[in-house]
C-alpha cells in the first residue's frame, strides 16, 4: 500500500507539486496565534511520553473520543497515560474523514518518522517508539518548535502573566523568535491604570498582537482596548462566535477549555461595523484580525475587510485564517475561496495554529498543501493566469511575506 | 442514448464503484423515519393508478408544479388521477438540476423497469404501463416495500392513533419489520398522564423514536417529553427550523403539510445547548438527532455533536441524515463534509427517507450512491487512505450497521 | 504563454463548449437591472479616457483599491485621470482570486482588443491605446452598448427623475432598446398621490420592474408599494441584507455608495414571509425577485420560490441573479446550485448586471460561461441526460427567453 503521507499529498496537479515543493515547502513559519506555554520553550521541557506532549492537552482529540463514546475517565479522568494513549489509539480509525485523522499522521511522520497509522494494532509499536525518541537528543519543546522551522511565534498570555519565561527566552540562544501577545477575554471591568501597565510591560517585550474572544460588541471595555491597540500599533484580534456554554457536565469534568465548546450563532454584523466604526472616528481603529468560528459567517466578514481602511496599509482588516473547528482542508478552501472572491486574498496574513502542542506546528504545512493545491487547480482550469512570477509571489506572501511584514513589522513603527 | 439510470449512476471511479456495488447496494434498508401510512402497510393496500400511489400526496411534486405555474385544481384541486399526471409529466422536464427529475427517473426505472424519461411525450406510454403493473401482484404497499430490501421501517404515529394498524403488522407475515414512531409537534400542553400512558403503549409496540418539529426550544414541555424519552431509551428526533407558515391561500387549498413551506431562520444555537444541558444536568438527556433545514446551520450542529456525551454511547448527539428540502445529492455532500469535519462521520446513522411514499425507498440508493462517490473521491484524491478495511466498514456502518445498532438495538436495553 | 481571455475560458468540458459556441454566445442580452445613466445613452456620451468610462465610478475597484492600501486621494480625491489609472493598474495584480481580475481582462479584450494584463508594467500601453479608441467612432455609450449585443436595458431611476432621457432614448433611432425602472429605496413615507402619478408616468415609458433596496419587512409604505406594482403587473425586486452603514469617514469621503458596503446579517424568513402574504391575501402579491447579498440566504430563499405561486405563472417568485459580492464565478455556481436544488433552475431570469458601467456588459458573457460550464460538468457526470434538446433548451431559457417572456412580456398584458 501506497504511504499515507507522501510526497505529494493534498497536492493533485503539477503546479500545485511545483508551487508546494518549489516554494512553500522550504519556507520557515510564523506562528502568530498559538496557547503554546512560554515556560515549557523557557525551560526547554521534556516529555516522558508522547500522551503528555500529544494528548492530555488537546481538546481536539478529547472531542473526538467523547463522540466516539470512551468514558471521560480515559480522556481526562485519572487513567495512566499509555491508557489514554490507547483510548486515542482506538479512536483514531473513526476519525477517518475529519482533520484530526491527517493531522495524526502527519504528526506522527514529521516528528517521529511513523508511516504507520495509528490504530489498536499499531499502538504498541508506535508508543514505544514516539517515547523512546522523546528521550533522546532534539526531542525537547524546543526541540520540536526548531524541527518545525519556525522563525517566529507568538503565544497567548493573560495580563497577570509576569513575562518571565518570555524574558529568559529573549535572553536565551533559542533560535526562534517567541514574542508574548495578550489574551484578555476574561476581563469585564479591568482597571484601567493596571491595565495600561501591563500592556506597556507587553510592549517592552515585543508583544505585537492583543485577542479577545466575543459574542458581542458593545462592551466600552473593548472600545478601551482597541484605543490602547491602536496607539501602541498592536494588532487586535477578534475571535467571534464560539459557544463555550454548552455542557455544564463536561464543564465541571474538564475545565473551562475542554473540548465541549461549540459553534455559536452568526456574528451580529451591524454591531461589529457599529464597534470597529466608533473607533475609527475617533482615529483610533487598530489594524483587526476577524476570525469567525461559524462558516456561515465567512463571506459576510471577508467582504467586511473592504469597509474600513487607511492610506497605505495593505489589508488593514483582515480575516483571519480558518479558525478552530473550521480548520480543516475544506474549510481552509471556504476561507480561500472567501477571501478571494469578496477581499483580496494577496493582502492575507496565512496560517496561524492556535494550538497548544509543539507537534501542532505541522499544521502549516496541511495549510500549504492545501493553498498550493487550491492555487493549482485555478491555474490549471485557466482561472489564474500561467504566470509563475504572479502565482509563485501570491504563494511566498500568504506562507510567510505578508505576516512577516503585517504582523512582525507591527512594532517597529507600522 | 445512453441511458439515463445506468449501472454506476452517480458513480464517478471506480473506488466509487466498487464501494457501492461491492458493498452499499445489496444492504438492506432500515428507514427509521418516514411518514407511510401503517394502515396502507396493515391492510396490504393496491392503488388503482400511479397518481394515488405517487402524486397524490408528495408535497414535493406539488410545489414543483407550482413553480412551474400549473393551476392548483390539477395539484389539489378536483382534477382526475389523468389529468394530474398529465400536468406532473409535463413539469418533470422543467424539473431539470432537481432532485425530483432524479428521484422520478430512478422510481420508474426501479419499480416499473421504464428507462425513459417521463414527458408529455411518454406519458401516456408511462401512465399505461406503471397502471397495469399496479393492478399485477407485487405491486401492492407491502409488495413495494418488500422489492425494496427494507429490514425495517419506523412511521409516524400521532399520540391519538391506537397503533392497531402495527398490532396487524407485529401479528402478520409481512418480512420488514414495522415500527411505530411518536410524532408530537401539535401538542403545547399536552395532558402528563394521559402522554405518558400512550408513551408506553408506544414503547409495548417497539416504538424507539420520538420526533418534534420545533422552531424554538424553551418549552417546559419539551423538557418533559426530554425527561420521558431518556427514561425509555427512545431517541428524541428535532426537526428545526422549518418554517410552515407562509402562504395562508395554499394553507387554505393544500392543508398544512401541502409543500409550500420554507426553510425558515437559522438555528438559535445557545437556546439549543440550554435545552440538552437541562436535560443532562437531571441526568435524563436522551439520545438525540438533530435535523437543521436550514443548511447554513449544518456545521454549528455537526460540531455540537461533540458537545454532549455519555461513556460507553457512539454518537450520542447525531446530526441527522440531509433532511427535507436538503435531500438531494450536494445536501447530501454538504452534511457529509459537515459531518466527516466537524464531527464524526463514522457514527452517523445514515438515511432516512421521511416521506410518504413507498416509492421513496429509493432514496436509500440515492444516499449510497451519493455516499461512495463522495468517498470514492476521497480516496482517489489520498484524503483518505487505500485501506479497504477501513473505507469499506465506514460504508457498512453508515448504510446499515450504525442506525441497526443505534436504533434498533435502543430499546432492547440500549 | 496562452493568452488569459481565451476562446473557452472558464469552459472545462466539451458539453460546456458546445453549449457556450452554439447556443449562449451569440444570444443578445436583456439587462433588466443595472445603474446606467440614461442621460449618457440619450447624449450618447464620449469618453476623454479610460479613466471616466471604467473607474472612476465603480465602487467595486475602489474598495480593492483601499484594501490594497491605496491612499483615498487616488480613489475619489482631486488626483487626475492618470494618476487613478496608474492607481487601479498597481492593484489588478493584487485582485488574483477576485472577479475583478477576470473582469478587467474580460472588459480590456472584449472592447479594446487588448490581451495583455493591466499591471504598472502594461499601464503606458493601455492608457494610449485605450484612449485613443474612445475618441474614435463606436466608442460612445451608445457605442459601447451596441457593441455588446444588448437587446434591451432598464435602468434604475428616481421617482424623480422627469424621464427626459428615457423619451429622447424612445424617439431615437438606438437599435438596444431602453426602459426606466422604479428605485425607491430613500423613501419612507411618500407623498401617495404623487408616488401614483409618478408610477403611471414610469408605466407610460414603458416601465415593468421597481426595486427597494431593504434590511426589513414591516413598513405599511413598502406594502402601498406593491399593491401598486400588482396592479400595474409591475415586478418588484426585493435587494435584501445589504450593509451601507460601515465607516462613516468612507461616507463622508466616498459618499453613499462608495463601495465600503458590507454583507448585513441574513434574512429575516418570517418577516419576508409575512410580508409576501400580506400581499397574497389582499390579491395584490405582484412577481417578485429576491436578491440576497449573505450567500448564506441562498437555499432559504431559493426554497421560498415554491411559497407562494399564481395558476398559469411560471416563477412567480424568482431567486435573483447572484447579486453585488456574489456576481463571481463561485458565487453564480453556488446560486444555480441552491436554484436547481431547491427551485426550478429553468425558470430563472438570468444574469443583470447591476452595473453603472458599458463595459460591464461582458458580465454576461461571464455568467453565460459559467452556466454553461456548470451544466456541462453535470451533464458529463451523468448527473443531467445527455439529451441536447433538453439542455439546450435550457441555456436558450436563462441566457435570454425567460427575461424575455417574463421581464419584457410583463407590461404588455403579463
Amino acid at each position: 500500500m501506497k504511504e499515507f503521507i507522501h510526497e505529494d499529498f493534498l497536492l493533485k496537479g503539477s503546479v500545485a507539486r511545483r508551487l508546494y515543493h518549489g516554494i512553500a515547502e522550504g519556507l520557515p513559519i510564523i506562528d502568530f496565534h498559538n496557547h503554546i506555554d512560554a515556560r515549557d520553550l523557557a525551560d526547554d521541557r521534556t516529555f516522558d511520553n508522547i500522551t503528555g506532549v500529544w494528548i492530555a492537552n488537546d481538546p481536539y482529540k478529547h472531542r473526538a473520543m467523547r463522540i466516539a463514546g470512551v468514558p471521560e475517565r480515559l480522556i481526562t479522568g485519572d487513567a495512566t497515560d499509555r491508557e489514554r494513549f490507547d483510548a486515542w489509539a482506538a479512536t483514531v480509525p473513526q476519525t477517518l474523514g475529519n482533520p484530526l485523522f491527517h493531522w495524526t499522521a502527519l504528526e506522527l511522520k514529521r516528528y517521529f518518522g511513523i508511516s504507520e497509522l495509528l490504530s489498536p494494532e499499531s499502538a504498541d509499536h508506535i508508543w514505544e517508539k514516539c517515547n523512546a525518541m522523546l528521550h533522546a537528543d532534539g526531542y525537547s519543546a524546543r526541540g520540536l518548535i526548531a524541527r518545525a522551522n519556525v522563525e517566529c511565534l507568538c503565544t497567548s498570555d493573560r495580563p497577570a502573566d509576569d513575562l518571565g519565561a518570555h524574558a529568559r527566552l529573549a535572553r536565551s540562544d533559542f533560535g526562534s523568535r517567541v514574542l508574548p501577545s495578550l489574551r484578555v477575554d476574561d476581563l469585564t471591568a479591568p482597571d484601567r491604570v493596571t491595565m495600561v501597565a501591563t500592556m506597556d510591560a507587553f510592549d517592552k517585550m515585543g508583544c505585537r498582537l492583543a485577542d479577545h474572544a466575543i459574542l458581542g460588541f458593545e462592551s466600552e471595555t473593548l472600545q478601551f482596548f482597541g484605543r490602547e491597540y491602536a496607539r501602541r500599533n498592536w494588532i487586535m484580534q477578534l475571535h467571534i462566535g464560539a459557544r463555550r456554554q454548552t455542557s455544564t457536565r463536561l464543564r465541571g469534568l474538564a475545565g473551562p477549555a475542554g473540548g465541549y465548546a461549540t459553534i455559536g450563532n452568526s456574528c451580529d454584523i451591524p454591531r461589529l461595523c457599529g464597534f470597529l466604526d466608533e473607533l475609527e472616528r475617533e482615529g483610533c481603529l487598530p489594524r483587526t484580525v476577524l476570525y469567525p468560528v461559524n462558516p456561515a459567517d465567512y463571506e459576510a466578514l471577508a467582504t467586511l475587510t473592504g469597509s474600513f481602511a487607511e492610506d497605505g496599509v495593505r489589508g488593514k482588516i483582515q480575516l483571519g485564517p480558518a479558525w478552530w473547528y473550521n480548520d480543516h482542508a475544506l474549510g481552509i478552501r471556504h476561507h480561500l475561496d472567501a477571501l478571494a472572491n469578496h477581499g483580496l486574498l494577496s493582502t492575507f496574513i496565512g496560517m496561524t495554529t492556535d494550538s497548544r502542542s509543539p507537534l501542532s506546528m505541522v499544521r502549516h504545512e496541511y495549510f500549504r498543501r492545501v493553498l498550493c493545491d487550491w492555487l493549482g487547480e485555478r491555474v490549471e482550469r485557466g482561472e489564474m493566469p500561467e504566470d509563475e512570477r504572479m502565482v509563485d509571489d501570491l504563494v511566498r506572501g500568504i506562507a510567510l511575506g505578508n505576516a512577516r511584514e503585517w504582523v512582525l513589522g507591527a512594532g517597529a513603527g507600522g
